[in-house]
């Protein structure tokens, strides 16, 4: 498997926020570990604890960004437990995360990509802390490993068995933007056809081309940048128009 | 009129908000158009498709960057539809906007700013999603831009006639500020006069030098940031101890 | 004393929150005064004017970040007084802080560190707003300490009377974060016996080395990423579980 150059660039996905220094923190140590690593912040708002959110936003991330980026994904319940931490090699990148399905979405569509599980210990990582691996380990890491001190392959061994989420049954709403457009996960090309529309809620939503194709008001289905269905309302919140969420099922239905 | 070199800094104005990956995936792409650009967020809380607020907060960022900086500027309901984008030339820096208003400040005060409407196509950039032109358009043209790929005035014809906001009939306010301070569109100079004062809401705020200049608890005016009057309360917050907010009149009256 | 090369790095500590575009005008002010400064955001979410919030926060950026990097930090009640401006020489860093007790952990552990007061004039820096010298004074300083063009001691006087945050009385919660966790004063060590316990609330909660040893929902003490005892709830918040906050009583018990 080509291993790509890093280039230099470190991205963070973590559920710590932003009413706390730590987010900064551990950008300080990602730094003492490669001063000359560039951080871009993905996210910091998946929900505390919330797997699942932080593998669909990680999985978004996938071909957005240069070849050789070290992505840093810290949503971590079992911080300070025997999980492990795993270097991933995939879609031309790097991905640090912990082992608790985090970065299920890189494998699901990537058989072939390379997973290892990291040593700290062996790379000399001194852990000072039981709670804040986010700086004691995965930005010492993500320094070196940024910064070409540590190649992939000598991170720690292979591993085929990691922690995987399970792809929902039913096709859903799996999230609630800051706009509150319901993002679902519907591929878009299951939309795509002449003569179907969407059902959710005891509702039937047409599928439009953009936004702006209905009147304010109005409530539609595109094809969102994730490449899934979306349920919006024109120049409105659909979570609080139509009173939905996290779980809604919804389902492709013949236009009226 | 002169063209600033680029310096290599884009900033990033969106109403995007903090709880998605989208400004993050907006960075990676302006990364993948040139890995060189260093990325500033002026702001990300432009409540949802608050043209106005948004056109205000990017007029505050005039002369307050290095010349030759990109400032990317996404409030965009209509985004997918035929809407023109725009590349401005203005106060020695670049400017990238949808034509919906967002830019207004810019040419308001400075009529001999160069306006283009960017042609995407032709600088090879290809659209991928209708709802995302912030990842799909702004963030390559940003990188091209900032890098030197493109100079400004290859990126589009000219443009006479871009959308441009009314300005207000009235003094009021026109934004509360984290510090529920009232931030109105009164000009400072209107209120530095000896023996005025400010009235809003049915009351008479004397105007002060800075906030320090009164007790804990005394409602003030002042000449803020922006350069236009504030009411603040010192140590609190204006909007909730008035129990005001965007559009409460304000009025220059003698003091008493 | 031994003073550390600038090593460009510039970290912003405020009270500004993410709702207007204050913070991305104070790194455009930094990157006018040195265009390869390069900006690490520490936290801007302090709870406005809370100097003792972000005393603590400050404190917990010593040692975390490369040799020669310049912390800013502004919670600034008293913008536009005569109140000093500070720059501070400790743990091989540089902190600039309005004099209000802001930085005081800095010279608490550490008596021999160097401080003195600020005089803009001298500097070259007009101050151009009595409201926001985050943009005015501070920025423009941090650009020139940390690109090299005015060496600390350079920059004014040296103070020994600077204003100090007096240190709490009784052990208590200092912080509630964003998981909920009860962050508080009581160093850890003080925790790290065997057979001693935690009171809280009337409550008494074991010591566990990490959140993980204890099954989902368990009320736990640890110490954490400060080097503090913390108070949380497995998976969930203990602020909420116990209904407990800033100021709550904490104890060294022995286990029953």
């Amino acid at each position: 498997m080509h291993l790509p150059s890093p280039c230099g660039l470190v991205t963070l996905l973590t559920d710590f926020g932003a009413r706390d220094p730590y987010v900064g923190i551990v950008k300080g140590a990602i730094k003492r570990a490669n001063l000359r690593a560039e951080i871009v912040d993905l996210c910091h708002e998946v929900p505390p604890q919330d797997v699942a959110a932080g593998a669909m936003f990680l999985g978004a991330a996938r071909g957005r960004f240069p070849a050789g980026t070290v992505h840093v994904a810290v949503v971590d319940p079992g911080v300070g437990s025997a999980r492990r931490i795993l270097a991933v090699c995939a879609a031309e990148c790097y991905w640090l995360a912990p082992d608790n399905g985090l970065a299920t979405e890189l494998w699901r569509d990537d058989p072939g990509c390379e997973i290892r599980a990291v040593s700290p210990e062996r790379l000399g990582i001194s852990i000072e802390s039981s709670t804040f691996h986010g700086r004691d380990v995965f930005a010492p890491l993500a320094g070196m490993l940024s910064g070409g001190r540590y190649g992939f392959r000598s991170l720690g061994e292979r591993v085929a068995d990691p922690i995987t989420l399970a792809s929902p049954d039913d096709p859903c709403v799996v999230w609630v933007d800051h706009y509150g457009n319901l993002i679902t996960n519907l591929p878009g090309a299951r939309a795509a056809s002449v003569g179907v529309a969407i059902e959710i809620g005891g509702r039937r939503v047409p599928v439009v081309p953009t936004y702006s194709a209905a009147p304010e008001g109005a409530v539609v289905a595109v094809v969102d940048s994730y490449g899934m269905v979306e349920v919006a309302v024109v120049g409105g919140s659909a979570s609080l128009v139509l009173g939905l969420g996290r779980g809604a099922k919804i389902a492709v239905v013949p236009q009226e």
